[in-house]
This record gives C-alpha cells, sequence and structure tokens, in this order.
C-alpha cells in the first residue's frame, strides 16, 4: 500500500483560496484585514520569514506591514511600537518574529501584544486560554496540523496518538488539541525510554524534533497517519524527521517536506488575522 | 511486597510546619501574609471548602478573610470586589471559590484576579505562563501531586505515566508537570481505547476521574507507583478511583482516599500564597 499524500502546498492553495473570498467580502462590507510584522534585526531567515508572511497576505487581499527595527533595539521601544500597533484600529493581526536579540525578554514582549491581536496565539493569556477552553487563537503550526488531519480520512475519537516534542509553540499545543478531539495522546521527547515501541503502536505520528532520519519505516504500523513538523537544512535541502521514502510505503497518509505543514502554517496565520478583522466587526456591531 | 504508604495527612503536617517558619520570620521583617476568598452564595460544601482554607491559613500564621456574597449578586459586581482586592496592598492571594452561580461567567472572573495574587493559578493569564515556561503559580492540586512524588522514591526521568482525566484543573497541568520532568505522559480519558493495556505498562498511575473501582490490582504493574486524586462520596464515605486495599498489595508506592492528595491541595494554596507575599516583599525591594 502506498500512503495518501497529504499535500500541504495544495490543501494551503484551496485554505486560502476560501479565505480570499472572505477577505473580499470584508472589504466589501467594512474594511480591509491588516497583519503587522515587528522584526528586529538583521536575520537572513527571520526576514525571508516576514517578507513571506507579508506577501501571503497581500495574496489575498490582506494589507500587510513590515516594522523593521535595528539588531540594537531597546526592549523598552518595542513594547513602545507594540502598544501603538495594540491601539491603533487598521491593524487586526500583529506577530513579532523570533527570535529576539538577546537585550530584549520575549515573554515580555508576547505578554504586551493585545490579545485580540496576536494571532500566532503565543500571549500567554492566549496560552491559558486554551488550556482553559476560552476563545481564542489557536497557535499556527498545531492548527495547520489539525487542519491536515481533516484530510487524511481518520476519526481521531479513541486513536492512539504519538507527538514526538515537547516545544510549547507545537507539541504540547498540538497534544492538547488531539485530546480535545478524543484522541490519546503520549507526548515523547529525548528523554522517552521507549520512543520506538509508543511509534509503533500509534495510529497517528507527529514528529516535531528537528532531527532528519528519526522516524524510520520500522517504527510505523501499515496504514498509520504520519505527520512530519521537522524542518531542518541537509546540505542545503529541507529535510523531515520522517524516512519519507520508505515510510510513504506503509503509512496510510503522509506528509512531504517541504509542502507539508510549511504552507498550512503561514495558511493559519492568514486564518487567524481574517478571525480578529471579523471578531472586531461583530465588537463594533455591540 | 506492601505499597509505602504516601501519608498526604503527614507529608502536608510536615509541609505546613516550613510554612509556618518562613511566615514567622516574614511577619517579623515585613508584614502578614494573607489570603482571601471569596464565597458567591450558599452552597453547604463550598462554605465549608472555604472555612478549611481560612482555618488552615491561620494556623499557619498568616491572617485570611472570606467574603461572602449573596446567591444573587451580579458579576459586575463580584468583579468590582475583585479589583478591589487587587488593588489592596494587605491582600496577597485571591481566591474564588467555584462553582459560581449561574449568573456570573467563571473566566470572566478568573481574567479579572491580578496574575500576581491568582494563587490557584487559574487565571489564563497563569495557564499560559505555566506552558510558555514563565514565573506563575502552579495549580494546587498538579503541585500537590509533585509534592507527593517526591516521597514515592522515584526518580521521574524516562518513567511511563499515565494520567488517567484531562481536566485543566488536574489532569492537563500535572501532565505538563511531569513532562517538564522528563517523565513520558500518555494523557487517557473517557473515550481511551487502551485505559487497561496504558496503565498496565506504567511506572507511575495519577487517576483524577471521580470514578471509584476504576483502577483495579490487574491494571497496576508490580513496584508502580499510584497517586489516587478520585474525591468520590459513596454511602456517606469518601472514595478514590483506586480499589486501594488490593492495589496497596502489589503498588511500589500508594495514597490513601481521604489522607493523599486532598490535605497536599490547600497546602499549596498556603504555599502558593507565601511565594506571592514574598515576591511583593521582592518588588517592594526593588
Amino acid at each position: 500500500m502506498t500512503a495518501k499524500i497529504l499535500d500541504g502546498k495544495k490543501i494551503a492553495q484551496d485554505y486560502r483560496a476560501k479565505l480570499k473570498k472572505e477577505v473580499a467580502v470584508m472589504k466589501a462590507q467594512t474594511f480591509t484585514p491588516n497583519l503587522t510584522v515587528v522584526l528586529v534585526g538583521n536575520d537572513g531567515a527571520s526576514l525571508s520569514y516576514v517578507t513571506s508572511k507579508k506577501k501571503a497576505a497581500e495574496a489575498i487581499g490582506m494589507s500587510s506591514d513590515i516594522i523593521k527595527l535595528e539588531e540594537n533595539t531597546s526592549e523598552e521601544e518595542v513594547l513602545k511600537i507594540i502598544r501603538g500597533l495594540n491601539e491603533n484600529p487598521q491593524v487586526h493581526g500583529i506577530l513579532v518574529q523570533v527570535p529576539l536579540p538577546e537585550q530584549i525578554n520575549e515573554s515580555h514582549i508576547l505578554e504586551e501584544i493585545a490579545p485580540e491581536k496576536d494571532v500566532d496565539g503565543f500571549s500567554p493569556i492566549n496560552i491559558g486560554r486554551l488550556y482553559a477552553g476560552v476563545e481564542t487563537f489557536i497557535p499556527c503550526t498545531p492548527l495547520g496540523i489539525m487542519e491536515l488531519l481533516k484530510h487524511a480520512d481518520i476519526n481521531l475519537t479513541g486513536k492512539e496518538i504519538a507527538v514526538i516534542g515537547r516545544s510549547h509553540i507545537v507539541g504540547q499545543p498540538v497534544a492538547k488539541l488531539l485530546t480535545d478531539s478524543d484522541a490519546t495522546v503520549t507526548l515523547l521527547h529525548s528523554k522517552s525510554k521507549f520512543l520506538k515501541d509508543t511509534l509503533k503502536r500509534s495510529d497517528v505520528i507527529i514528529s516535531a524534533v528537528g532531527k532528519p532520519g528519526l522516524v524510520t519505516v520500522e517504527d510505523v504500523k501499515p496504514g498509520a497517519v504520519v505527520i512530519d513538523v521537522g524542518n531542518t537544512v541537509v546540505d542545503g535541502k529541507l529535510r523531515g524527521d520522517v524516512d519519507y521514502e520508505a515510510v510513504k510505503e506503509v503509512a496510510g497518509a503522509i506528509t512531504p517536506v517541504p509542502g507539508g505543514v510549511g504552507p498550512m502554517t503561514i495558511t493559519m496565520v492568514l486564518n487567524n488575522t481574517l478571525i480578529a478583522a471579523q471578531r472586531l466587526v461583530e465588537k463594533q456591531k455591540n
């Protein structure tokens, strides 16, 4: 059996086409949703990320701005800029690109973003709302993974799921979303002793480690769904955690790298920005 | 082999003796830590809980107040009272007893409590800080469980742990703390298909369901540590989730019900209140 390929590029394209229609309706009726990205410093990879977010927002009809700050910008200055964006009614989604330079405390910055504009869902109050079951923004990579799973023809209720990687950006929140979907989740990490046994009995494997070759064909139960969040550059090429070529011969469904989870993450930033703008419209109505 | 009994009553007593000494030092040097509990309505069980919290606080030298409000108090009124407590420098810990009457939205109330006085650790911003790895108050039952485990003579690194129950009050945060302690956690719940298999291979079982008889002697690996958070009244007696009499003959360590997790929860409320007061002293110094 060859796995169904979960083509993130295509799924993201279809999803963005749907968002584009909603943005057009919103622009006709009210205003243009705006995503503003704050970038501190001159990291090349970071600049390329924020540029692609801006382009993606504009491609679906949103407006998007990049606020580029010098490497040596003080924390207080960044906080002041965020306060300005919080108060600006023409800005609906705010992203601060990480990592930040050493002089800036990341959690201070994230706590300053107004919860209703925190489209990454990384501010503590929004993370807390997620766990408390209150309206929030779901972090983009976990949300993108959930969207991909909808295309994997699997009912999550009662399924055994192995999540590898315990970061609060991917592993932990996706474990939370999967638990909410009635799956039974085991959260694995570098100190786990029976990683291979756990993978072998799992109906779904989600690997978010950044270690090419971690998940081999021997680890995968025939028919299992494999989502690869790994994202490592090896010899100039992007590689996931999963031995894709071999695993796709036994899995029921699998994401490629690149073109799997990656395109979904940016799509969900756009999704959350639209939601932020729509919530503002609702609020203005009341 | 008969299990080591994790005597929560005794462990809590020792812990409170330690807190009492720290409170005495604080009173001599600065001020008396205060825990204020807000109770809305006339639920008998709730009144008994808040009274025992007040008594426990006073027993270790803290001051404690109960603000008793009518059943029909409006949400706005409760919010106003919380704002007053937030601003009152003589109040260091604030608890709002749940459940609240229907007209009051619990999450609105919890979000209003100043994070630095939220000693239950239930406000979204504090839950979020827990997941983001930022200074916070750890919810009291999970914190009490971690303290009990210190007495179980087990090194958590790499251990397989089954947590039963996915509430955001116990199951989810204790899973998070255990993952942080390098254990491999499987979070089980009512929709889990292989609950018994998972229990049987686990080094630690934490059951927080409220279903007497859920964990039987057949489910427990010899030598495993069993923490029973169950708390169900059956024929006037408090019962846990675990078949205690049989399981204690095979487990390595086990908590009784009553006298296991229960006494630890209130102890951790006191612990967090002292921390809140200490953080205020530190803040005033700077």
